[in-house]
């Protein structure tokens, strides 16, 4: 299948004609363009504006596409619009107010005079700054940039997209008040002493797309030195979904997951923190590979069995992959009755359908371990309790949650379902609470 | 007079009958309460619930007044809150979104996949970042909480609610996105590390509520290491406002500021800015003093005359004294024909009663110099055209817009009026673009 990459809105004025809007559908089809939606700017007398979404491939696909319309008689082609960066345009993120400001008095409450009572109470009770500033619903998410997606080191600007995204789900999926902020260093260190620094004006820290292994060395130094939820996303918010997502088929193919051996293929900060959660989670062995020999020697410190891929292959009943090397698994190293989880993006170990054809009783790949399922709910218990962490305990309740969310032939549930991140932060919650970690949160 | 600081909303039923509402009224006054906003919460057959907003002097006060209500037959207290702790609650900022999410293509775009290409194309083309991020419009509000407001060195935390208000102050004037960033180091080479190290976050750099000297090492370093505005808003915010104010007084009295003599009485942080804002304005001659001989000496290299306060007050046109020290300025000081600002709050250094009386043309105190004024446009000035600092010509655009901008017997003009601000940013971008620096701002 053709990989579709690329949203552009047409902007068109379509004569009144039946079969009009058809020809031009023909025309976009022709071009190997995938029409989406369609929609009405304006009737005229004898035109008709519409915007019309359309996928394409890369930018000369969309070249080609745009000159087919253009061709056509019976349309006018008004404006092409890339619909990403369309919709980037000025960042996806701002603060805004959330007192009113329209006379004298409203100013005199929320800045000079009436506010230095409130920083007095505060300076008194250090404890208030939860009830009387915005701190305790607040992330801050920290980066340096230097691994992003699929993308590398591509620095803390280039960054800023994808950090401004997940701020937009925190606020959209668990109304936290999520703020980025870019450190500019590689140095590991640096990095830890800056976000500790700055780290009273949050009440917990999120870290994203920063590469191994400093990644693993500032989570473990700031959950060591921070009183508050500390998480690398891109391995417990990882984990947690990829959990969810081993549940869910084990429920699917009557396997028990406590029963199985898990071969998780890869450990960088994904792979290890999956290989991590699935020997807490209680799993029956927990094996592992990776190009390097250091890494699995880290995990089999950790009770983890260190193997090649061909046994990896011939000796695990779920395997996971988190490579980022395309076809790595081949379908004649696929055990039959083998749950298969290929997830590197964009383009898995093993296809799906390869694995099933080998005889894998259950395979999916990267698109279906959406990580914007776990850490709005993870970080939205952890702050609604005033835990003093985010652990191991707490992401494997996510999992279970998300689990039991998933109906089905789903393997995650929906994102888009506000009550997937409620059912998450409800047990998150429980779980920190049992702990005893509720309310042992320092800002 | 009495000093008013606390706003209670009294939630109260009254029998409707006429002149029930006169008898509460007069029970508050009768307990020395003022009045303020009168609402109506809801009407009953025999009732009417009625939020009062009551202004008192200090707790006990406030509790005196509340019995009095009480003891009121007619009356029945629903609730007393705190009008400024309430607005407070939950704190008064927030992150939000500027981009729908409510389907999946809508996450596709802002989330991964699309993201990925946004955050490729800045890889590629850093300019990008001010298109498609909303870097460009951002300002980080940097303090440590060392000197706030009028009650020193109250930490980070207790900081936090001047940060917020300063943030609404920018949402609301001037749209710009600001987040607070607590650093909690006294030391001013790590705070200035810090604020380096994260500064590719922002736009540009408002530094707040930061104690002396430190306040002047952290804002000269950062000027020097960043290519974007920096400015420290105690300093410069104020000395604008307040050189708006003195040319407003100028003009009100027939005197010309240029052939003029300022006195400044107090070389703290905002100053020493004024004193230097004067020089650079082209004051005749600026004498200054300070309990601080080193801080009469700094600015002695830098063109101003030392002097004792006595002669200070003999010699100087016009006078501002920031000192701190409530009656410091002795009316038989008072030269006939002067312009006086006491500017410390809450107590002025000599009332402008007092002055006018002594014999002063002009006198005015705090509550007429709102840094509110300055501080919004300023940066939005800058930011607006991409320029690389905030220089003394811009400050000084800024403090004659300003001036233009007040009318009547005004000294400044309503910080309320969005035209203030407008005026005030169309000033600064002009200036920034005549002195070359427009478009020089590096992220």
């Amino acid at each position: 299948m053709r990989k579709y990459s690329i949203d552009t809105t047409l902007r068109v004025r379509i004569v009144h004609r039946a079969g009009a809007l058809a020809d031009l559908a023909t025309a976009i089809g022709d071009a190997g363009g995938l029409v989406g939606v369609i929609s009405i700017v304006s009737y005229g007398e004898q035109h008709t504006v519409r915007d019309l979404i359309v996928e394409t491939a890369d930018d000369e696909h969309t070249e080609r596409m745009v000159a087919a319309v253009r061709a056509l008689p019976e349309v006018e082609l008004l404006d092409v619009t890339d619909t990403v960066f369309e919709r980037h345009r000025g960042g996806k993120l701002q603060q805004m107010s959330r007192v009113p400001l329209k006379d004298v008095t409203d100013l005199r409450t929320i800045y000079t005079p009436g506010v230095a009572r409130v920083s007095r109470a505060i300076q008194k009770n250090p404890d208030l700054t939860w009830e009387l500033t915005g701190i305790g619903n607040s992330v801050g998410i920290f980066t340096n940039g230097s691994r992003v997606l699929g993308l590398g080191n591509i620095g803390p600007l280039a960054s800023m997209p994808v950090m401004e995204g997940k701020a937009v789900l925190y606020r959209e999926f668990a109304g936290i008040s999520a703020t980025p902020v870019l450190v500019d260093t590689l140095d590991a260190q640096q990095f830890i002493d800056t976000v500790v620094l700055c780290s009273k004006t949050f009440a917990a820290i999120h870290l994203e797309d920063i590469r191994i292994p400093e990644c693993f060395v500032i989570e473990r130094e700031l959950k060591r030195r921070l009183q508050k939820p500390v998480m690398h996303d891109d391995q417990h918010g990882t984990a947690t979904v990829a959990l969810s997502a081993i549940i869910v088929a084990c429920r699917a193919t009557g396997i028990d997951p406590r029963k199985s051996r898990l071969g998780q293929i890869g450990l960088g900060a994904a792979g290890s923190a999956i290989a991590r959660l699935a020997m807490a989670y209680g799993m029956k062995d927990v094996l592992v590979t990776d190009v390097s020999p250091d890494a699995i020697a880290a995990l089999e410190k950790e009770g983890a069995k260190g193997r090649t891929l061909d046994q990896l292959m011939a000796e695990a009943d779920i395997i996971v992959s988190t490579t980022g090397k395309p076809g790595l698994i081949r379908p004649e190293q696929v055990r039959k009755g083998q749950v298969i989880f290929a997830l590197s993006n964009p383009e898995p170990e093993i296809s799906p359908q390869d694995a099933l054809a080998a005889g894998a009783l259950f395979a999916a790949d990267g698109r279906t371990v959406n990580n914007a399922l776990a850490f709005p709910g993870l970080f939205r218990g952890a702050l609604s309790v005033r835990s003093s962490a985010i652990t191991v305990e707490m992401l494997i309740a996510a999992a279970e949650a998300l689990a039991a969310c998933t109906k089905g032939t789903e393997v995650t549930p929906d994102p888009l379902d506000p009550k997937v991140h409620e059912a998450v932060w409800t047990r998150v919650a429980e779980t920190a609470r049992s702990l005893g970690l509720a309310g042992k949160a320092q800002l």
